[in-house]
């Protein structure tokens, strides 16, 4: 064990080459720049300073309306609360030296990567908040400004400010997912040592962090734009701005959300499956190692790549998801309100947020319900931790059901449709059902206690060949069932609305998208637990990672491996969450497009006609963008992959005492290459989704101003959304299901089925798992996002189109 | 070579053994009954039977149109060419007795399954025939009926008359590509021992013969139903219904040939693809046996496979795009010409038989070009094929753009819009080179002179894993051309018809459908010779598989493996041309499903709106059925292939001797297993794909009668459709190139380079194309067919929907 005792004498060889071909890792401090700055200011005028925003933030929240003041209060309680876990996390011990040495290999190289990242990023932000400007400087007014007086150039800083702090939120949503996951990692393989429970309980309470943070900082950040700019503007004053136009301009903000996260998934995505993509199919398949060995080259590469693909990522996704939600939720409530001609409509606008709030509430009590109990630590006394999350998901959503149900009588009774509110909480329901429908569903379909997953492994029998083709079927298969269920919810939760009593100044029914829009918030009402289920997938891969480095004894991997593959299926399950949620979410994002393009246009905008040939050729354009993106994220992934299956091979027959231990492999070459060629692939497909509305929005405009049809670009743009929404769903349902699916039936082999490791049979699931690699991790994710950004620009972009 | 000294005894004791287990298969004669009548009758007597059926049909279309017996003479005279080549073909030689008692077996396994797979589709089209005649005996009337005297029980006659005829017509097409191709295979690999010329010459001259058939027979069959319905209903006199109205009667005829279609290319995809794909993973990654080796036991179901799967189901499905795009178009012809009250329709109306006659003409032009000059034999002196049939294509396409301008100017000439038809002709001219790019950009996507399928080559060099993402991504990518493409042509040919000057009464132009109709028929302006050069593809194949097979010298297997890679790049380029067809006529048959539905809504149908819930949920559902149609075509061919491999591999363990020649391989259990689970596995996808527009439309008429919302069944089916044509589209496109990408990457590597046959990279290779198989040849050339069955099955359902 050559490597252990170099680790023990500090002696990080691999990790001092890695100065060399890596240098800007290192030289630079782990914390970005606002932290160095607020380090360096004196403790006491720090907290004078808090304070003092504290009550500034409040004093704006008061003169708004008292519920922002409740929901303020929530998120601030929540970040303590999360302050709280993260001093609880950080209090436990980093284990043994060589743990801690192996964990330092990581964050170095997951905040050097995500320094480089999120550089290149804030750059295009920057470029594509430049344009912005120049489009809204030179846009036409809506009669809605004229009236409230807001000119072009107000407009302009209000939507490139609101992008802006979007972006920049995004970012530290990601920030700190890593942030915690790095730390985190160790101290739960350290607490694996000692008990399963308790290294459950540090991961649960890492990820728990992190999506308090995530989704405080969602709502308060929407909550803090809302109240300022309702001060500034002076809204519902006589000659102002009316309160249901307000949520319109937090449109920017979504899609400053939107378009980092679609950034951090392609570049964090293709990072982590690259690197863990190279080292399955040098490592498992032809050297036989086993995986996170530490001989194989790329093995840091692929734990970095957890923490930077999935945990950053992740972070930024579902930021992302509940910002678009909660302001096209807020757009829809203000429409109805403006509509039905409701009294005080800031009920029905605020709504989401107070949904929101009380979903940190109920998340932090999911997340402390989840216990520490000593356990004997042998596997077989232990408790399942999936049914001890399982459990504490179960206790959000009785709690979800409660606090929704309250909700929508607090804030959505009206006199004019006494029923309205029982109508809404209905539609909560349904889309409270839907969620857990939807991760039912892709439960069955990825774990291996159930059909799917064994006839995939029965497949795998057969060779690689039969294995892929049942994999491919098996993802393409699983669309069926949540696409009935979502349309279910949509047509359901619609008619709930429609039937709601609210009727506008004509008697005509106009609760519907309403409706849906509750049926949205109602499905993401358990976000908070949800994500931190999903952050202690990687926390806990990480874990067993580190275990697995540093050697320790069987009895301890073992309990990582269980906690890893819990991991799996939380992972899996959340993506069907976030999928259907971008489904719904999306819906929604275009009723508000049409009425943002109708407001602009100055006339009625009620139709997209697919029968039309332009606007069918839309829908072709935006299916073939979801075709190509997806194309280009995947392919990201196999190039950079085969760099790295290449440096691995080379090390492998340049130093061959790498396999006796008695050379240490270059780690930090495999870091580097990863490193460079993601930030190099995720350019391409991410500017083919920025481009390619706007693009072809412009193209129909000039095509429809000459053929003499108005309103041609508006319309062949909201088809491309639609069709482009449908074919995402369809096509990241199959990419995560189907990569979910392999990388369980690989597992299921190894539990000694069919032949277990190291046979023909577990080859052909390894060359299934690689192939669900990308799947799962980079394309079907960033696809979640993609749908999402899609609406925030069409919406931000609308006035180029007309 | 036991095997071979067998053979030559005349003791072929695989054969005698599947008496026993597929018995059904010898006892019966080769032909279907009705060639058994006509062969009991008198040559005389049947000859005077054949004048007078002449006379009549001639009567008959002299009392309709001069065009109508223009077209059928051409028609008459192309069967006869038909024959002409047929008796060429059949008058070479078969060579020695083991290629014959070899090509033997492939007639009886491809015949065997064609009769039992006939029965099973013609039991289902009578139980449809049934629920059709019933559905018209209790559905509403339209104007148009009720002032034309055309009664419900005459109308659902018609319906399911033609029905009935397009299916009989379909299930020949298949049949006529099957006879052909099983006799034509002998003689090609025959002649393979003499000259590359001569077989290349045989090959195309039987794919010739299908063609003409195919072709002539879709033309011919519509020119027979229009005129008898036309002198039958008394059309045009005073009292009696309009001739602009007729071609609506034709809509069963379309949608019985893609009912046919869709069930032959599903049961002959699986069979064939499962018997390949099985051949392969023991044969040539587990053994390391080439394709096509005697020793392999799946090898003669492999080979029947060819003819069951490419020739039969390639007629039937190129005979349905022929059949449905002439419909639609004739559709759309005569709704234009009554808004435009043009005088004399019928030109409007006839113009796709028209072009279509001249198809018959130009393409034999193109098939005779095609001569059999002596070569030397040898490889290195030889042309290369592709050039000789690319030339071929090139004359083809020249005559193409002549006679269709001279049809427009025929036909579509008229006095209201004098430049009408110069506008049209450039609507053909469009389609000619849509086509030209599309089989171009499938050549650049799949033939490994190009870069992508040699990077695709590359990642098979770094394992199974990479080697299948690149692949995906390939297919996923090589959407995006073709559908800008398509784009293009869809806006360009509809604004070309719409500047044509045709005007309706209010001076609105209405010439953009129809010039997108004159787009398709210009596409599909050359469809026989593209199905001749498809045809050649599993002739030459099944050549190759009978040289290696009777164990001929090397350089007569180096003929046929030439003809055979040829035939591979022509195959995926016609599926190409096929999926452009298809998009562009299921884009037609959608217009003339909206026309449908006004006119017996006796409401205007104009805009299908995906801005309503219920709407954007057909859509999604429509895109789902896409998937999940994909899914079980896929997962067909892995189940029974997974049978074939646990067959081929019993067989090699139970009988040591095959691998050494001395044990003959049971060849007929593997063709009994994959022909009775191809039967039973394409039940369900195509329940699914005539089951689910159905369910869809009533359920939401149904939904729509109790909300209020009138036509609500008949604008979900519209959308469902609508996305389920794009979605198809793309998932066609990605099928077809990424099958035919893998398949030619080990071809590429074959040739010897990153390794050759037998190394790593070969067998990743092999996993790839293995993959690719149901890709390529069952899910995506079902997808074409299933995309025109979708837009005619709500053609003649409509009525259900209201």
């Amino acid at each position: 064990m050559l490597m252990g005792g170099d680790l023990e004498d500090g002696n990080l060889g691999p990790y001092q080459d890695r100065l060399r071909t890596f240098p800007n890792m290192r030289g630079k401090s782990y914390n970005p720049l606002i932290f160095r700055i607020l380090r360096r200011i004196n403790v006491r005028v720090l907290f004078v300073i808090l304070l003092l925003a504290l009550g500034v933030v409040f004093y704006i929240g008061a003169s708004t309306s008292p519920i922002i003041v409740f929901v303020f209060s929530v998120c601030i309680i929540s970040f303590l609360l999360a302050m709280h876990l993260a001093k609880w996390v950080l209090a436990k011990d980093e284990g043994p030296p060589e743990m801690g040495q192996i964990s330092d290999a990581i964050r170095d190289g997951a905040e050097g990567f995500f320094r480089t990242q999120y550089g290149t990023i804030s750059k295009m932000a920057f470029l594509l908040a430049a344009v912005i400007l120049c489009i809204y400087l030179f846009r036409t007014t809506t009669p809605q400004q004229e009236s409230s007086g807001l000119g072009r150039v107000a407009t302009a800083c209000i939507t490139v400010a609101a992008f802006l702090l979007g972006a920049f939120c995004s970012g530290i949503a990601g920030y700190v997912g890593m942030w915690v996951s790095v730390r985190a990692n160790v101290r739960v393989s350290s607490a694996a040592r000692r008990s399963a429970r308790e290294a459950l309980q540090i991961a649960v309470r890492a990820g728990g962090f992190s999506a308090m943070i995530v989704v405080g900082m969602a709502v308060i950040g929407i909550a803090i734009l809302y109240s300022t700019f309702y001060v500034w503007l002076g809204v519902d004053t006589p000659g102002s701005m009316k309160v249901t136009d307000l949520p319109l301009l937090l449109v920017g903000y979504g899609f400053g959300a939107s378009f980092v996260a679609l950034f951090a998934q392609l570049g964090g995505g293709i990072y982590t499956k690259a690197a863990d993509v190279g080292a399955d199919l040098v490592g498992k398949v032809e050297q036989g190692i086993p995986e996170d060995d530490p001989r194989n080259p790329a093995v840091i590469a692929d734990l970095v790549g957890d923490n930077v693909g999935d945990c950053a990522a992740r972070g930024a996704d579902l930021f992302e998801s509940i910002a678009a939600e909660i302001i096209s939720a807020m757009i829809l409530g203000g429409t109805m309100a403006q509509r039905c001609k409701i009294e005080d409509p800031s009920g029905f606008i605020l709504f989401p947020l107070v949904v929101h709030s009380f979903d940190l509430v109920i998340s932090s009590v999911g997340i402390l319900s989840i216990r520490g109990t000593r356990d004997s630590g042998a596997k077989g006394s232990i408790e399942d931790p999936m049914t001890i999350l399982e459990r504490g998901y179960s206790v959000t959503v009785v709690l979800a059901v409660l606090t929704f149900g309250a909700s929508t009588r607090w804030l959505l009774y009206t006199e004019q449709a006494p029923s309205a509110w029982f109508h809404f909480a209905l539609c909560g329901l349904v889309g409270i059902i839907t969620a857990y429908i939807f991760v039912w569903i892709t439960k069955y379909y990825t774990d291996y206690k159930y059909e799917p997953v064994r006839t995939l492994a029965l497949a795998s029998s057969t060779g690689h060949g039969t294995n892929i083709i049942a994999g491919v079927s098996l993802g393409l298969e699983s669309t069926a069932l949540p696409v009935l269920v979502i349309s279910v919810a949509i047509v359901s939760a619609y008619w709930l609305g429609q039937t709601s009593g609210l009727v506008d100044e004509n008697g005509v029914p106009t609760g519907g998208l309403f409706g849906t829009a509750v049926a949205t918030m109602g499905m993401l009402s358990t976000a908070a637990y949800v994500l931190t289920m999903d952050m202690f997938g990687p926390i806990a891969d990480n874990a067993g990672g580190i275990v697995e480095m540093s050697q320790q004894p069987e009895s301890v991997r073992e309990i990582t491996d269980l906690l890893d593959a819990v991991g799996n299926t939380t992972k899996a399950t959340t993506k069907g969450f976030a999928i259907g949620s971008a489904a719904l979410a999306s819906f929604l994002l275009f009723s508000a497009y049409m009425d943002e393009v109708a407001t602009f246009a100055r006339e009625p905008f009620k139709q997209v006609d697919i029968a039309i040939p332009e606007v069918f050729v839309g829908g072709l354009l935006g299916s073939m963008l979801i075709f190509l993106f997806s194309a280009w994220a995947c392919s990201a992934v196999g190039r950079t992959a085969q760099e790295v299956v290449r440096e691995v091979r080379r090390q492998f027959i340049e130093r061959p005492g790498i396999m006796e231990y008695k050379e240490k492999p270059d780690y930090a070459r495999c870091v580097a290459i990863v490193a460079s060629a993601s930030l190099r692939e995720m350019i391409k497909p991410g500017a083919l989704a920025i481009v390619s509305p706007i693009a072809v929005g412009i193209t129909f405009r000039i095509f429809g101003y000459y053929t003499g049809q108005p309103l041609l670009g508006a319309k062949v743009v909201a088809s491309m959304l639609m069709f482009a929404t449908v074919s995402g769903i369809l096509m990241a349902l199959f990419l995560n299901t189907a990569g979910g699916a392999w990388d369980n039936a690989k597992k299921y082999i190894e539990t000694g089925v069919l032949g277990g490791k190291g046979s023909d049979c577990h080859k052909a699931a390894v060359t299934g798992d690689t192939v669900g690699d990308p799947f799962k991790d980079t394309a079907g994710p960033s696809l979640h996002v993609l749908i999402k950004m899609l609406a925030t620009i069409t919406l931000v972009m609308a006035p180029v189109f007309l």
